[in-house]
Formats: structure tokens, C-alpha cells, sequence
């Protein structure tokens, strides 16, 4: 996606440790106009797909999510990050893994809110190893549900993780992939 | 908002500890149509007052804000909660107490996102002593912007929270306003 492409390279900022800031428009400063926009990309990438949910996780994939699900038309769940170690029988958990801080962390999703009839879209702001998408995917197959691809703002193509599951046989719609990435310069998959 | 009314009364949990669960269409499962139809509502409300920007905290604030956001064709900015105590020059900072969790929490806006041009309109999802919405007036001010009011979508009013900022000049419009509440039924502000 162009816009979205042009707009990384005018306002991200890339620091040391592999960190692209993009906090101006869309993990702190949210430019709502552009995110809608990108919302509709992922939701005309999946027409057709039958999406009954979208689902995400908070916090920062919450606004990406919500705009896709406005398009699609459905409603959009989002996984909460537990705060203490969750075993209830009421919620599917996923484990996924923080490299920021270098530790596991658990999430869930009630179990009212996903279900066998369910066509899954997930929806994030980010994909680098996919941690993330792993225990999503974990939760959308403890509730017996299809995934049916996933939709993401920006992917970090070198990191591996998306390739990784189109290896696997998962649709990823990326709507930028960063190739290479150091304070010299971006580059977008081609 | 009577459609928000009826939908906390049909899927609205009311449990012991003054909690009302809401995680059918707000706050886990969101529901994108009536989001979109509340962020809307909000925007009219405060049509012509020149708003600039939306603030809001995360993570749960951040569907209505956006949706708000979207319908006043403005930016959407959320406060994070600081993982650790920030004192950096970068950021306004503001403290508010979770009454859940029984203690105070920093919460951080980058300098770089609110400023003396903004005329800032906050938007959340709960409001009950307000608490959280003191602690962004606090960085509203830091920012030289002004506060051009508050919108909620639940005013839990016998908290007192929001007349007591109507009392302090603030204008708060909420969708619903609970004046009572208790697992024998909800009774909304007239």
C-alpha cells in the first residue's frame, strides 16, 4: 500500500536494536483518515473470505483491527494480555513471547466470543517473528474456529515470521513489508 | 443514547463490587457498528467546538476515541500507561488511581502530539470517579492545550465523578448514564 508506505519512510524513525518508531500515526498518535484507509485495504484483500470476526490484540493492534472490521462489516475481538496466570475454564489462552522485554507472557479470549462457526481475520500492527499471530492462532483452534488469514500494517519481512507462515499455508496480507531496515534507510519488498 | 442504553440492558453483566461487565460489545468483543454509531454521536455533539484532537487512555478507551475521531476528521492520540516511572523530558506525564487495582499508575503523552494549538476533546469508555480523566487534564494543561470537553460512553453518575467535573466547569456529555445499579437492574439518568 503506497500510502502507507510513503508514509513510514516521511515519518518512521528507525533507532538502534532493530526499533522502528512509528509512533506519529499509528501506536501512540493514531492518524485515524489513514488507518481507515488501510482498514478498507485489508477488508477488500479478504472479501470474499466469509470474515465473521476479526480479532487482534491490545493494545496497539486494537486500531488497525477496528478499522478492518468496519469495513468487513463484523465485530472485532480483542485478546487480552493476562495480568496474573489464567486457568480458567472461560477463556482459550494463548503464550506468546515479549522480545522487548525478553520474557512469555499469556493472553485470552472468553470463550463466548469465539466459536466453532466463527471465520477468524487477524488483524495486527505489526508482524516481525510472529509470537503473536502463534498464540492467536493457538486460541482460534482451542475454540474449534477457521482462520482465514491474517492482515497486517506493517510486516519486518527480514525477521522472518511472515514467510514463515505463508510457508505454512497462511494466508498473510501485509499492507508494507520492510526488506532492510538501519538509520540509512528503508526498503519495501518489492 | 438509547440504542446504548438497550444494549447494556440486554447484554450488560451487573456483579457484586459495583462491576459492570460489558465485554459483549465494549470492552473484549467489540461491536463495530454501534462503536462507530457512539463515535458519531460524540462528534455531533461536539460539533463546532473545533476540536483538534482526541485523547484517550489505553487500551479500552481506544475503540470509541478512534470512532469518535474518525467522525470529527481528527487525529486520535492515546495515553500509554508507563511501564516504569518515566521522568523524561519527551513526555507529559499524569497519575491516576485504579480503584481495581488499588493503586496509582503513571500514564505518558510524547510532547511531540499535544500542544498549544490543540483543542483537545477527551473520550472514553467508563467514567465513575474520573479519575483517569483528571490525570489527562493534568497533561492537557502541561501541553498548554485546552480541554474542549469529555465524552463517555458509560457515566457510572452515582460515582459522582462527572458532576463533579460539571461542577468544575468541564462539559461531559456520556451516552448513558447509570444512576443506579445492582444485580436486580440498571436505572439510567432521565
Amino acid at each position: 500500500m503506497q500510502l502507507l508506505e510513503q508514509t513510514i519512510l516521511k515519518y518512521g524513525k528507525v533507532y538502534a536494536g532493530d526499533v522502528l518508531k512509528v509512533d506519529s500515526f499509528l501506536n501512540h498518535q493514531v492518524d485515524v483518515a489513514l488507518l481507515n484507509k488501510m482498514g478498507a485495504e485489508l477488508a477488500g484483500r479478504f472479501a470474499g473470505e466469509g470474515i465473521t470476526k476479526v480479532l487482534t490484540l491490545e493494545a496497539s493492534g486494537i486500531a488497525v483491527a477496528i478499522m478492518a472490521a468496519l469495513s468487513l462489516g463484523v465485530k472485532m475481538v480483542f485478546a487480552k494480555k493476562a495480568k496474573t496466570s489464567n486457568s480458567s475454564s472461560d477463556v482459550y489462552t494463548g503464550r506468546v513471547h515479549s522480545y522487548t522485554r525478553g520474557k512469555d507472557f499469556e493472553i485470552v479470549v472468553s470463550k463466548e466470543y469465539l466459536g466453532k462457526d466463527d471465520n477468524v481475520l487477524i488483524v495486527d500492527d505489526f508482524l516481525a517473528t510472529g509470537s503473536a499471530l502463534y498464540g492467536m492462532i493457538d486460541i482460534i483452534n482451542q475454540a474449534g474456529a477457521r482462520l482465514k488469514g491474517v492482515g497486517i500494517a506493517i510486516e519486518k519481512g527480514y525477521q522472518g515470521g511472515g514467510d514463515k507462515l505463508r510457508g505454512e499455508g497462511v494466508r498473510v496480507e501485509s499492507l508494507a513489508i520492510i526488506d532492510k531496515m538501519s538509520e540509512d534507510g528503508i526498503v519495501f519488498r518489492g
